[in-house]
């Protein structure tokens, strides 16, 4: 089988179809590449791109919607609720069918310098692919923002690995290697957001929790309730049926009910079958013996998940015939 | 207040009356020290001590009852199943009131340096009153248990805090001053060790579970079932509640009950009001008005505890008028 990449850049523009449409469409017009979800927030001013492929053809259409992005964004009149330092904020690289953490790497690091070449936005590498320990960090790398990174670059701590100096529209950029998390929303019955950090503290490492659970809370204005929104950094060590249950008892303390749950962005198929395992009262996710969309119906019907379907799932996509074997 | 230390020897003999009574008669015998419970386990062929008390006079009575042991265990014949190195195998120090952990780290190196002068036992300092970070985890100085050390202590790597040689029949002790923690166990409806040990995995931090809680299984012969056993190493982060639910939750996947639980040793206040609160829907422990005994009732309902009683609280100790204020 084929090595396939996942890459999730996010670009500094809101709701903007005309921008959005030059910046996806190297996505759409490179084969090999699968252009699977597009998420914007006018709140955030921000959207979040999904695409799988095959990584030479990913890092190719990267660096040409990235130029998109310089092209068409100016930072310079950018405001939003989200901290950004770049048209192209930071481009994740995930493995996710036969490529190993260390040519995801190499990926990152070549689409990096070429984005460089290419646009003269100087690039900082974070995550797996970060040269120096203090640039691991996305938020590190972030502090100070746009408006920031003319004085900060001035600093030998904070020289770029990529370029020297900011670009003057399109700022900085982060690329790296990032392992597959899990981005999990439970919906509280409540509009009590004490509550709602009492839980969310209760789950997370920080605070005595789950080992690979981060977590807030975020007010949902249509709903008039509070969610749990967490990150679960390694889904195969803290399965999420167990950061799910433990929204559920440490709600029960204030009487308060989980009343549904959302997953943000794509989920891997053993991320959803080790949570129906669960369910079915089976050991393992090897011994769920169904098919995508009965697992999404398993965990959607005990998670309460809303706005999920079988196209959020990432093998829906590995299904199609878009990749050529090699 | 005056200070209170809490100090638990483990001791290399079983249920040997005799031995016992003069390993214990120190903290009989000593102003200001109050011995509140003895656990012998003859498969272990060990014996557990629990003391309260007045700092210096705690020091004073554990380096004559460490002499007693020194005197009447020999190492060369002892067999026991569970791991240990000298006929006082290990002195842990736990701050319980009015005491720092500093105060209570010099406490230990105090007993270590005089039990040294008083027996020619080799003492390794760990835990908290560590000066070496591979000394710090018992299991590490007590590789290689009693019949290894005389080849251990030649490398310069493990030459002990005080003494350098192996006594020969009284072995090697390691004493610190260590964080007080829960050692708490629940029973599964299960005689089967897969399920449980998967259900141990889940709930403690090195599978992925909460952040304070170590676990492995044993069995429990007389009732055929086998048993979760934790340490919760810090309850003020991750309260016993949540390890206790956990193991529930987990158990519900293979339809497996939980059917009791038992504290080894003793428990603070704060700890079983940290407990009590979760069940009475009260936002924290500061919200329990209850007494001692009703605290005890409440956890012991909510966790099916067996084997317990006010006497087991720290608290209920505090209580009595032993302890002279200087």
């Amino acid at each position: 089988m084929n090595k396939i990449v996942e890459c999730v850049p996010n670009y500094s523009v809101g709701s903007n179809t005309e921008i959005i449409a030059k910046i996806i469409a190297p996505f759409q017009n490179t084969p090999n590449v699968s252009l699977v979800n597009v998420e914007s927030d006018d709140d955030y001013n921000r959207t979040v791109v999904t695409v799988l492929g095959e990584p030479e053809a990913v890092c190719y259409a990267m660096v040409l919607s990235c130029k998109q992005a310089s092209l068409y964004i100016d930072m310079t009149k950018h405001k939003g609720e989200h901290l950004r330092m770049g048209a192209t904020d930071v481009i994740p690289f995930i493995p996710i069918r036969n490529m190993s953490i260390e040519e995801c790497v190499e990926l990152s690091k070549k689409c990096a310098e070429m984005i460089y070449q290419e646009t003269n936005i100087p690039i900082f590498l974070y995550s797996h692919s970060a040269t120096r320990e203090h640039c691991k960090a996305l938020p590190n790398i972030r502090k100070g923002q746009f408006e920031g990174m003319f004085e900060k670059l001035k600093d030998p701590m904070w020289t770029p690995d990529y370029g020297t100096t900011v670009h003057p529209t399109a700022g900085v950029s982060a690329v790296g290697c990032r392992p597959l998390l899990v981005a999990f929303n439970v919906d509280l019955d409540t509009n009590d957001k004490n509550i709602a950090l009492q839980i969310a503290r209760a789950v997370r490492h920080s605070g005595g929790g789950y080992a690979y659970v981060q977590a807030t809370v975020a007010y949902i204005d249509q709903k008039d309730i509070y969610q749990v929104t967490m990150n679960i950094t390694d889904y195969t060590k803290t399965s999420v049926y167990r950061a799910f249950e433990a929204v559920r008892m440490e709600a029960r303390r204030y009487h308060v009910e989980v009343i549904g749950s959302e997953f943000i962005g794509l989920v891997a198929l053993d991320c959803l079958k080790d949570i129906a395992a669960y369910y079915l009262h089976l050991p393992s996710k090897e011994d769920v013996d169904l098919s995508l969309s009965d697992t999404v119906k398993v965990v959607c019907e005990n998670f309460l998940v809303h706005g999920f379907s079988d196209q959020k799932v990432i093998e829906y996509h590995l299904k199609e015939e878009l990749y050529v074997d090699r």
